[in-house]
């Protein structure tokens, strides 16, 4: 169990060593996704699977009585923050992802078939690509969605009635009964287990996004999987650096200093 | 319209004058109570609901294109972060607030009967205080929690439909389609609109807030909705103060100074 001393710090560290991976897992996925190789991509997309797994348990034992920084991390923009659902991306996402990736492919393809760009469309066509998604595993993917989305929704009522406790005794009454703002120990206790709450909600929704991940890989090709992978990394480190980028602009000249500090 | 240059500057300003007026606001229901006259109450409680009426509209007015900012204010530790609902306390909260400020009142009260440590008790007991809310009033309270709910969770569906709709064309096309993390036009657009759409929902909100907190005050005496606004008050001041403390523990030592610098 880790102290609450310096907390802060270790899970900074944890998220910056996990943004590192993502930057040299893109490279890795490229790379393969050029060698065609399925036995290849099938190890790779496995090993990243699994590495996201790992990161969920080691943010899970450094959320012990701190949790709530992973609601709205210092480390990330407000952009960033505005889009978090219990300290990570909605599972959902991950289908909308894969929607916009094949969509977007479909169309490139089609187009380039119309400008006759590209004389290798047929092959490329059937190469199995996340644009050559079959019907049925359109249908897998779809039937996935609407169960991840009732699974988020039973989520985000458990947070919506922890939100609303924390207005209950004793905290309300200790806060009402006197001007002194000091917590004392039955509110602290209260705080405490409050986090621990939010540490049991952040686990599950960890435990969907890695079951929504693995589900997805499942139905796929390896080709496909990948694809997907680079897309999903390729939006996460985007966002993040698009949020950094805006919210200097916002801070304005005045903060620029004060706002990469605050990220360094 | 605000520029973007800055525009945390202005948010955090607007939130700091809120919180002095908050706790003048404290002091001045504190005072009146004391009183007991209902006139100079009712005209007070009207005041406080007026303020925050013109809080909610300022903060709108500076929401334009950087409303992000809102749903995890730097301004705030991460534990009131991580009790934030759009950019605010959940409207149902207030609720909870009247239940458990009237609960704890009445407790006092039948110990105090029971252990005779107040002569007064039976002239206290009927002076219109939260815990002498009727069960007519009780009941209108009740059925006010069961809408304020349905209502959030409206606005909480259109939140999660907002944070898949980040995951689709043409930003998560523009992030797969190239390694340069360059936002680009189209991407800046989109999130432009994306904030754009965090301000209207904000507003929403604020507006549940706000008829919220008039309809309770319309259901209870003036002793009663000044006693529920100073709970209200004096928990949100709390709260900060309390979550600031958490925040400065888990820190720890090395980062006291930016954790103060962030708020200063």
């Amino acid at each position: 169990m880790a102290t609450s001393n310096g907390i802060e710090q270790l899970q900074k560290g944890c998220y910056h060593e996990w943004m590192s991976l993502q930057a040299k897992r893109i490279v890795d996925l490229k790379e393969a996704l050029t060698t065609k190789d399925d036995r290849k991509l099938g190890e790779l997309v496995g090993e990243i699977v699994d590495e996201f797994q790992k990161y969920t348990k080691k943010r899970s034992e450094l959320s012990d009585r701190s949790c709530s920084s992973y609601f709205a991390p210092s480390w990330n923009s407000s952009l960033e923050n505005s889009l978090l659902w219990m300290g990570g991306c909605r599972p959902s996402s991950f289908i909308r992802v894969i929607y916009a990736t094949c969509g977007s492919q479909a169309e490139t393809q089609l187009s380039q078939y119309l400008l006759k760009i590209d004389e290798n469309i047929h092959e490329n066509h059937g190469d199995g690509s996340l644009s050559d998604l079959t019907s049925v595993q359109l249908g897998q993917i779809n039937e996935l969605h609407m169960k991840v989305i009732e699974k988020e929704d039973k989520l985000s009522k458990k947070a919506a009635n922890l939100q609303e406790d924390v207005a209950d005794m004793p905290i309300a009454v200790t806060a009402y009964a006197t001007d002194l703002v000091e917590a004392g120990v039955a509110v602290e206790n209260v705080l405490d287990k409050h986090e621990e709450c939010l540490g049991v909600l952040m686990a599950e929704a960890d435990k969907l996004r890695v079951e929504t991940l693995k589900k997805i890989v499942e139905v796929m090709t390896p080709v496909q999987a990948a694809e997907f992978l680079l897309a999903g990394k390729r939006l996460h480190v985007s966002l993040h650096e698009w949020g950094r980028v805006r919210e200097e602009r916002r801070f304005g000249c005045a903060h620029v200093d004060h706002a990469a500090a605050a990220r360094s």
